[in-house]
């Protein structure tokens, strides 16, 4: 168990280094886990993390070069000798492995393929051609494999011969000649069962599975749905291809909610980019991009508010009073439509519901747009009457009937906001896009009309005829 | 490989019961995994459900029982004979059995204990104390140990004996008379080890652990990080209480992010409810009670808006040109902040960034917020000039002039909303708070205070002096 927290533990090694004493160092990072390392080393000068690496056995250098982040596998990658490099690259989860060799250039993977083995060469080169977006991207080739006719003795030994040390196996996949998938056996199976057993008589063939081409969320969600360690990834024909594992599905399902959050907030993400960098591995530049595309879009909408308001410019100057509250007409519509379309696109988006509950969701939608309304729009009215008691109204218009007019127009602005938050993401759903885009911003901008087109509309019905 | 999707499923099994086919259907339904035919049962009336529940043995139907939903688990428990009930309880997960024996009534509790075993009785009791929110609350006790004088075969025949078949098992705990945790073997270092071997020699002793009443998202996390299949669960004494599985964590980890995501769009939830539930179980008055307290809160905080612009009212009735672009200015710095406070929680609720990282995340978000002002601004000077050509302006002031001072306000705005944005949640996670509170419709009410106090300063200072 972990004793110590990383400030600890980087301060002991922060001493090692300062006094060269490599061998306790090596002593005190062998015991820890990988990724309890990579922290240590993210925190260290490069050259100090190039003197430590070197430190480590191969596969426990593979280990820690896969958790690191891109800018420091390239360093590593630029500053180790090409040959000592190749041998912690052929030590690599065959996934890592070809994420990281999908960033270098073209002359750079050339420089490398040479110095490979035959097998870790193709199988790079095969797992780098797959989208990153698809299983295939995500995909390892590290799985074990046993023939239906074999022994569980002669499956034991098999995995034995194949498997490198270090690699977690969960399932032993049962495979024929043409290495189609026909079932598979677990490891408690394996160990629960007699040596003389035929695997034929052991393996599960009723087993969940998915095509290479298939969107890596529906992969991860399928893992997440059928509590899978590992799900088994497909071609055309069936053959095994690959597995995708259980941390990598969280992974992937985690990456996808950050992506849901930001699109709600109006922040896009190019393809082309890594979505799994984390907040400070991204440029000022890139946090630019990704966050002005939907603020001109939306200060674009706003022009039709602003001719809206132009159109009204007459009513606000006879009438100031409504200018003071059309902000909280404004911002209580886009909160209470930003609060239906957050709990519709989630729902969605875990499953909960599908378009095809969209009266059911209107309706419920609607009683619930219904009680918030009565509610609000009573502190409307009491807020109206106690900060505008002074204020100078035209013509015979009483304080409370104007307090009236702008609580009912609230009133109707909640529940129109409320219907067209929660509609929107159902829309786009249906239309196959994803509801995730109709977001907060989005449905602020959008209910910023119709809450003006409400305001005025009942103004100049209830206010402005009266005094005309 | 599931080869027909749910609909088709549905139909097959729908037509099997209306032809009374019994042998059929059951055949039909044990080649499916659990949660597929959960699926199937969600859509069956009451009285089939109770019928197709009773063709499974009782492994099966302690599986899916696990799967259903809250409502059909309390029919089946309300229908089932008590005795027949006992033995699919018994043989549940032990998490599971503790979740729904948590929601039954003292009375209900009391008279299904004496049905029980009494080793399923002590422990449904015990872990039904655990607060569902800590580690205990969502661990199973279904783990194989060993200790570690033991050898491999002696290990091997300790599992055969200890584990019921369908659990699933991953690592061996190794614990010593007390059940205090020593470590843990593999199953694939079962496999791959002699049978005379040692578990002593085996096994790995440098291993995460989390404690019994740690908080279910850092168990999750942690997980997560350690890329484990399980967690084993400690008391203070160091005694292996239970393990946290993979799935166990994927699912704290996605009711976690729908928190956090409500949360943010200012729409609360209340600790003695059910989090996990999905929003159709949820009901029109808690979607209400969930969403009202913010709105009203943020409709108080608008009365300072509404003070502020009663304090402008002069300047409004003498420049109507403002109030035209008030609502652009809200909703530009509202957005922009909402945009900065999303990466910025994000990045701490994935723990990329820490408080301690404060002034690194200020000057990010200082110089997106310039590049993001520069083009907004000049949006903005471009409106004002093409929408308010015909404006009558008083005094001297001409059209350009006001439309530069408008845009330089949503410049203002636009970089004081991005750092309120990414500084409040960096400042209540400081104070110990959740920062995901510090949520969209938070900032937006905020920037409007700051946005009409900037508009109005700049126009008090530029324009109405000089037309006084």
């Amino acid at each position: 168990m972990t004793v110590t927290n990383l400030e600890q533990r980087y301060e002991i090694v922060r001493g090692l280094i300062d006094n060269e004493n490599w061998n306790a160092l090596e002593e005190v990072l062998s015991k820890l886990p990988p990724v309890e390392i990579v922290e240590i080393l993210e925190k260290l000068e490069e050259k100090d993390l190039l003197v430590i690496f070197t430190l480590f056995p191969n596969k426990e250098k593979a280990q820690i070069f896969g958790e690191l982040s891109r800018d420091l596998q390239y360093y590593l990658f630029k500053s180790l000798e090409r040959r000592s490099f190749s041998k912690v690259f052929e030590a690599m989860r065959s996934d890592e492995r070809a994420d990281f060799y999908q960033e270098l250039t073209v002359d750079e993977q050339s420089a490398l393929l040479p110095y490979l083995n035959k097998q870790v060469r193709s199988n790079v080169v095969e797992l780098s051609g797959y989208d990153a977006d698809s299983a295939g991207g995500i995909m390892t080739t590290d799985f074990a494999t046993a023939r239906n006719w074999m022994t569980v003795r002669e499956t034991v030994d098999k995995v034995k011969k194949d498997s490198p040390s270090k690699k977690m196996i969960y399932y032993v996949y049962v495979v024929d000649d043409e290495k189609v998938l026909l079932g598979f056996v677990t490891l408690k199976d394996l160990i629960l069962a007699e040596l003389d057993d035929k695997i034929e008589d052991l393996m599960i063939v009723d087993f969940v599975a998915a095509k290479v081409d298939e969107d890596r969320e529906a992969v991860a969600r399928r893992i997440e749905k059928y509590n899978l360690v590992a799900l088994p990834i497909l071609n055309e024909e069936r053959k095994l291809m690959g597995i995708v594992r259980h941390d990598d599905a969280i992974e992937v399902i985690v990456a996808e909610q950050t992506e849901d959050m930001e699109k709600m907030m109006g922040i896009t993400s190019s393809s082309d980019e890594d979505d799994d960098e984390g907040y400070m591995d991204i440029s000022v530049f890139r946090h630019f991009k990704k966050r002005i595309l939907w603020l001109i879009s939306l200060a674009m909408i706003g022009i039709v508010s602003g001719l809206i308001l132009h159109h009204f410019e007459d009513a606000l100057d006879q009438m100031v009073i409504l200018a003071m509250y059309m902000p909280m007409l404004a911002d209580t519509g886009g909160n209470a439509g930003s609060q239906a379309s957050t709990v519709v696109i989630r729902a969605l988006s875990l499953g909960e519901v599908t378009t095809n509950d969209w009266w059911k969701i209107t309706f419920k939608e609607m009683r619930i747009a219904l009680l918030l309304s009565i509610c609000l729009s009573s502190i409307a009215f009491l807020k109206v009457t106690l900060l505008s008691f002074d204020s100078s109204l035209p013509g015979e218009l009483t304080l409370s009937y104007v307090a009236f007019i702008i609580s009912l127009a609230l009133a109707l602005q909640v529940v129109t906001s409320t219907m067209i938050g929660a509609g929107l993401p159902l829309i786009v759903k249906k239309l196959k896009g994803d509801p995730a885009v109709v977001a907060s911003p989005a449905i602020t901008t959008i209910v910023d009309v119709t809450g003006l087109l409400i305001y005025f509309g009942l103004a100049t019905a209830f206010l402005l005829n009266a005094i005309a």
